[in-house]
């Protein structure tokens, strides 16, 4: 027995609690709706009074078989004849009755998968006081009706569509449209042959007596709490070690008794802006279903001082103290019933990520938060929004949403279909905006993505080609929409099950951040970074311990990263480099080559290339350290596929279509991933790295001691990464050819300029992605590795043997059973890749203490993984630009966390 | 300064070494040749006299500047001396001049990668006087030509081809088709053009005096202890901390000084057969090449007995006690020099497999060596040898090799080249013996496999599925030969380098055993298992701790590791079952099922042959335990490939192709080796594994308790193993689903037979081949897991980011570059994925004592690796039918080698 449970015990002789015998702290017992209406009645707060039945009641429930005790069943009698005395009125009276609702509340929300039923005490006698009383006969009889199909179907376990049958039958009868066009008695001719239904059914009457219909409801509620969804999501959110749930009976208030009467919705601050101003909206004489309906346009509350200054005090006043005692922005539902105000809920309010930053900032100046519980208060994940375009809400409303993908890279993307990345690009060129639609993308499309507004892929998770090379440049995509069937041929795009086929030309609109597809145009609104925004990053630098760094292959990639906070690049793909203009010729014919020599000479050609991109990515860096990965994918990603490209370029290379083949299927792999990639290329080809160490070092010597003056820096930082090292000696074999090559370079250059002052901080290094490394880390730090950075990605792949590009297909199930928590390309699975880097770190820095450690995976950016870094004893974590406030936030929230404990 | 060097310099005032004054003992001051000459010389045996320069003089020689100390100098000439007394026979001598060899030799043995010169102390005037002495002036010639060209060549580092072209001229010049053509005249001629191209290449004569000669011979040996290919040499064997080379300088003795020399070579038994027989042969007025070159037919050593009773006596004398002094058969050479015996050296012989076991079994009760010393005699891969076809040794020689590829499965195989399986069925059915010539197998081919004398493939490693399947038949085997390009549609094969062209038809055959493809027919003999085999095996199960079980899918494959000593089935792989006949239908069937309940259909028609193949298989194995491995291929490897086998399949079906290519497209993954197969497909699909469950239990059923009396077998032991287990919910929620259909089948059966025995002591356990499941044993051994059994190819694959499919492209250069010391799919890597397997274990049976634990990979059968299972704790050892015996011995062995230490 847990502890928990055993405090839960003790109290075994209150089985009942009121309201005013609660608090926030007693969850466990009073489950979390209970707990909160306590607290905000202790608060003094007008909450409709009620009482809580304990969790333990449930657990009682189920140990008798299915019976409440005599024992509770005179405390609830109690506490109902409490509240009808409190409310001055009674369960069931046929002028002025008592309704309640009942509604469960387990110590762990689980919105909607238990069961709540409103308006009980009506009957077909009290039915007739309501309508006296509210003087709304129409409201009585739809109330009435709201409650027989809602006990029909939850206590008598009905079905839905026997009631909505009758429903429906009554309206064509009527000739109604909408359920608001039936008259009081339509609605009664509705109630009769729902309670006929019934007793045809079940062959027992809706019962009459309230307090039958009180205890079957609470037994109902008991129930729920065992149903089949409610098990899945205690499954499915690993929420264990529950004793059962609490049921609530709450008095019903109404806001639509006339014009003292009326209710609303508020907000402490505004929940879009985050400006310190009461903020929202209210409706007299009307429920809360009216306000939500939109028939009537509600009145910004506000209106309220000159309509009821009294009520609008009062609901001020508990606004202040409400936000105030939970220190936070409050979102609050109110009703006024004949000018007496109740608020039915408080909680803490949605916010989009502007208003949270400027909430947190400004609670901070009020001396309401420390600056430490400011930076918990903001989800990292939530700073996406800030910093890419977004649908506006409105337009976002009334758009058509066609199909859902993966969200890969956030934003807002709005543009014409292409089916290629030629036509993107030469649409793009005419000065229209595009919208990349391919199964997937793969390196040969990298002119085409950029040209392009968004990219959707069928094909690929979060970790593919399409999602990791838009998230790089902050372009919009959402990839793997399996939904998608693509033409490529007739270009069209077919949505299979709702029929739609889309064509080139067509509009569409992305929303990167949540996955979601529409057709046509959506209005779209840009990112502003306030200076909220810049106080917080400021607060999180000061508290981070982590550093973070930014992947990126490009100067403008760098110095947006920069912008954002950057202290570095944790990885540069040097491959992304290979593809632009004319160097992909020099790459093809490398790869053509028969020989050695020939081989040197297409890479002698590349060199300038290379040694330019680094001058200009070290310059633009200045003072940061820049990790260069050593040529990464496997050759075959150089060459065409599609049968017309490689036509293409036997033409314009001369060689043979029959040559190109030969070496196309020369280099196929059945698991790529697995391949001949990485460091493997340059244990069989060593000139490749050969080339791109001497850029590294010939551009780190230009940029500190050649080129123009004014464009020297003091220092640069090389950081030389070796990938897919598996081996101590594939590690040991590359590093010596690099370290002679970089000595070579600098004893030249010293000697053709002595004054020459080479400040040039280099290290050689590996990732660590395959199993194996993790596993003889110390051998491969004790043959020289100055530092490791974590391949996430591939660790993962290989660790948990699973295909980033083909696992989408069965990782969603995955996740919905629970089998993996989150999915693990996107957080890093910390029990099974977790333990090869806690194992790798340990042997690593066993062998050298200092040895540095960074992450460079998908997952560098995401929250989770960098506390896990920063807990692990990680130096950095690098991520794509757009995710580097993110980390920084992360980082800092990391350290404020683990201080808690 | 290691300890072996430290006892090296204690010898420091001795720097050489007469035969006499060492034993086998000093190898490490001696060299290996060295002290093996020493030591025979101390066993009293005539082996021509002279001396050793120790290793500590490499040393010094490299320590003082490449130069001989005047002391050491002073030792040699001492030593020299003697020799000359010994052999009363002066170097340079004019009239009857001293000859010797100098020679390199380390303490490890490298062959070749050192400089030996021969027939040193000839000049113009003791040429003359060996002409004399020898009566034969053309022996004299050519033996001066060669120590010229051997001294040119290694001390004073002239090309080759500069003695060559000489030669060739000459020869020429004279119409001399071979050397042996050359006159004494001729010989002249080239010995006087050799002195004048060194004289024009050097600007040196070569040296007439033989103390030069010979000391510039001794520096050019420790000079080519650092050249190199013996630097390399030592990097890749891994030979550390050695000195330097020792120089043994020999006398020369002649065996064609006239009818009462003579020279030959013979074995102590026979080495074919292993018969205890003096074995060998000898050519009298010959020397050593002679017997090589074939020009002349050698006697029989016996015939030497009519010929020189004496030297025959003292022949057989000599090898009765070398035998016996090193307990082991000996290969010798010998040369009798005037009517003198002169034992040149003495080895270990080598022997076939037949020979080696009779060889071992004999020692053994001749009370030479004791069971366990016989058990360390076989390399237990030289048992395949003996349980498989061998091509006629004599036949072999003459046929033409054209190609080699990997020797994926051992034995001989003849036949007519087909390309596709469908023809070797068609073919074998005709009664025609055919070799299936694939670029690679996939499970379609297994018919045509079957049918097949032999398989050759283009593509693939040691463990393809070709490889794989083939071994599991014992069927020849020889797979990823990259030379061959194959032409399916014309039926063609080429070898492009040699610019073969094979087609339909022709006869190939292929050697499993070492790889080689031949063209043509060649003879095959069958193997035989002698007594001696059982009873070494015998021995070896009484030693071995380890159990040895079998990879086997049919009764046949199971009955045949039976007879080969498997103790049960390891693996058994249910894929393999559902190729066979009406069942792929089925398995088709349930593929393109849309729901759930079509998918139960078709898997309902596959249950009665399962349970069909368990009856059988449990019957086979009576009282011996089977693990059966749930379906593990993805789904695709089930639908064809092919445009024209998806039209047939479409026909049949009665599918339109379109749906068919839709579905393979859907299937298609970028890694199928990471993809969707294994119990993932039973987390989306988990009806497959219900079915086989259910077959299993139910035949598990059936053969305790049902079925035919005489058929009933007392106990079965099914052991259900879930493939491709990465993390603990897995293996959980699919150990829940069978634990239900075992128990409620056997409820069943207790309930309609109350008489029924059950004793069915089943297991579920799972395969570790993720290296995710390694790292979280402990906890899948916690939720249930009872067994684990080791998939070391898919924890290589996984591990170390190798796909066994593609990697052989490069593996060849990992392993020249002593990356992997041995090619991991072939042997296992102990430092890395043993890694894996030792945290496997250490956490596994942390939560379990006596977890059981074996090994189902390919490397089950590998001696290294079943000691490393040995070593680790394993139950057992699990491999392919013929690797039976090899896994048994190796495990006997590791006992052995343990106890040693």
């Amino acid at each position: 027995m847990t502890k928990g449970k055993k405090s839960v015990r003790q109290a075994h002789d209150k089985y009942v609690y009121s309201f005013e015998e609660g608090n926030r702290g007693m969850k466990e017992l009073l489950g979390g709706k209970g707990a909160n209406l306590a607290e905000m009645k202790n608060l003094g707060i007008n909450v409709p009074p009620g009482f809580t039945i304990t969790t333990l009641v449930c657990d009682l429930y189920y140990k008798s078989g299915k019976k409440i005790t005599k024992e509770v069943e005179k405390q609830i009698d109690d506490k109902l004849k409490e509240l009808e005395k409190k409310m001055k009125k009674t369960l069931g009276d046929g002028n002025d009755p008592l309704l309640v609702s009942v509604r469960s509340g387990a110590a762990n929300s689980m919105p909607g998968m238990m069961d709540t039923i409103l308006n009980l005490g009506l009957n077909d006698k009290s039915v007739l006081g309501l309508a006296k009383k509210t003087n709304n006969p129409r409201f009585a009889w739809d109330s009435y009706r709201r409650l027989i199909q809602m006990f029909g179907g939850v206590v008598m376990e009905m079905e839905h569509s026997d009631f909505e049958h009758i429903l429906e039958k009554v309206k064509d009868t009527k000739g109604a449209k909408y359920d608001t066009d039936l008259t009081v008695e339509d609605l009664q001719q509705v109630v009769k042959e729902y309670k006929i239904k019934i007793k045809k059914t079940k062959g027992v009457e809706f019962p009459q007596d309230p307090k039958k219909q009180l205890y079957q409801s609470i037994n109902a509620v008991f129930n729920s709490w065992n149903n089949y969804r409610a098990i899945r999501y205690r499954e499915i959110n690993n929420i264990k070690g529950l004793i059962g749930t609490a049921v609530n009976i709450q008095a019903m208030v109404f806001g639509n008794l006339g014009e003292t009467s009326g209710t609303g919705v508020c907000f402490t601050r505004n929940p879009a802006t985050g400006e310190a101003k009461f903020y929202g909206e209210y409706l007299m004489n009307a429920q809360g279903e009216d306000v939500v309906a939109g028939i009537r346009t509600p009145l910004p509350v506000f209106s309220l001082k000159k309509q009821n200054p009294k009520v609008y005090k009062e609901l001020t006043d508990i606004c202040n103290k409400v936000e105030k005692h939970y220190r936070d922005m409050q979102d609050m539902e109110f009703t006024i019933e004949e000018g007496r105000l109740y608020i039915l809920q408080a909680r803490s309010g949605k916010r989009t990520a502007f208003a949270a930053i400027r909430i947190a900032v400004e609670m901070v100046s009020e001396k309401v938060l420390s600056k430490e519980e400011a930076l918990l208060r903001i989800e990292p994940n939530q700073l996406n929004q800030l910093l890419h375009k977004q649908f506006n809400p409105i337009a976002l409303n009334k758009a058509e949403e066609i199909a859902i993908g993966l969200p890969a890279s956030p934003g807002a993307a709005v543009g014409e279909i292409v089916f290629t990345a030629m036509d993107a690009f030469e649409k793009t060129k005419k000065g229209l905006d595009v919208i990349l639609v391919r199964v997937e993308t793969s390196p040969e499309d990298i002119d085409g993505m950029h040209s392009a507004k968004g990219i959707l892929t069928a094909r690929g998770g979060m970790t593919s080609h399409a999602a990791v090379v838009a998230r790089g440049m902050g372009t919009c995509c959402v990839a793997g929409c399996s939904d998608l069937t693509i033409n490529e041929k007739a270009k069209t795009l077919t949505i299979k099950d709702k029929g739609i086929v889309l064509k080139e030309g067509d509009y569409i609109s992305l929303d990167g951040t949540t996955g979601k597809i529409y057709v046509g145009k959506i209005n779209t609104e840009e990112p502003t970074l306030s200076g909220d925004f810049g106080k917080l990053m400021m607060w999180a630098d000061n508290v981070r311990k982590i550093g973070v760094r930014t992947n990126a292959d490009t100067p403008t990639d760098a110095s947006m990263a920069k912008k954002f906070g950057a202290e570095g690049i944790g990885l540069c793909r040097t491959e992304h480099m290979f593809f632009e203009g004319n160097r992909i010729k020099a790459v093809r014919e490398m790869i053509l080559a028969n020989n050695l020599e020939s081989r040197e000479k297409a890479l002698a050609k590349l060199l300038p290339y290379q040694k330019n991109d680094f001058i200009e990515l070290f310059r633009t860096m200045k003072g940061f350290p820049v990790t260069v990965r050593l040529l990464d994918p496997p050759l075959h990603e150089f060459l065409p596929k599609e049968k017309k490209d490689i036509e293409e370029l036997s033409k314009k290379m001369k060689v043979p279509v029959k040559t190109l083949m030969e070496k196309i299927s020369d280099l196929h792999e059945f698991n790529p991933m697995l391949g001949h990639r990485g460091c493997r290329l340059a244990i069989t080809f060593p000139e490749i790295y050969d080339m791109q160490t001497t850029a590294i070092i010939e551009a780190a010597i230009e940029v500190t001691s050649k080129g123009p003056k004014n464009k020297r820096i003091k220092k640069v930082e090389p950081e030389i990464m070796i990938p897919l090292v598996a081996t101590t000696k594939e590690f040991s074999i590359l590093k010596e050819r690099i370290l002679n090559i970089v000595e070579t370079k600098m004893k030249e250059a010293r000697l053709t300029d002595k004054q020459a002052k080479l400040k040039i901080a280099y290290k050689i290094g590996t990732m660590i992605e395959v199993p194996r490394a993790a596993l003889v880390a110390d051998k491969i730090v004790a043959s020289g590795a100055e530092f490791f950075s974590f391949g996430t990605n591939d660790l993962t792949q290989m660790g948990a043997g699973l295909s980033r590009d083909d696992a989408s297909k069965f990782l969603k199930e995955y996740v919905a059973q629970d089998i993996y928590k989150d999915e693990p390309f996107e957080v890093l699975d910390q029990e099974g890749i977790g333990e090869l880097i806690r194992i790798a770190i340990k042997k690593g820095r066993g062998e050298k203490k200092d040895l540095k450690i960074g992450i460079c995976g998908e997952h560098g950016g995401e929250p989770k993984t960098v506390e896990f870094c920063h807990k692990e004893g990680f130096n950095y974590v690098s991520c794509s630009p757009f995710r580097v406030p993110i980390a920084r936030l992360a980082g800092a929230q990391a350290v404020i966390k683990e201080k808690k404990k």
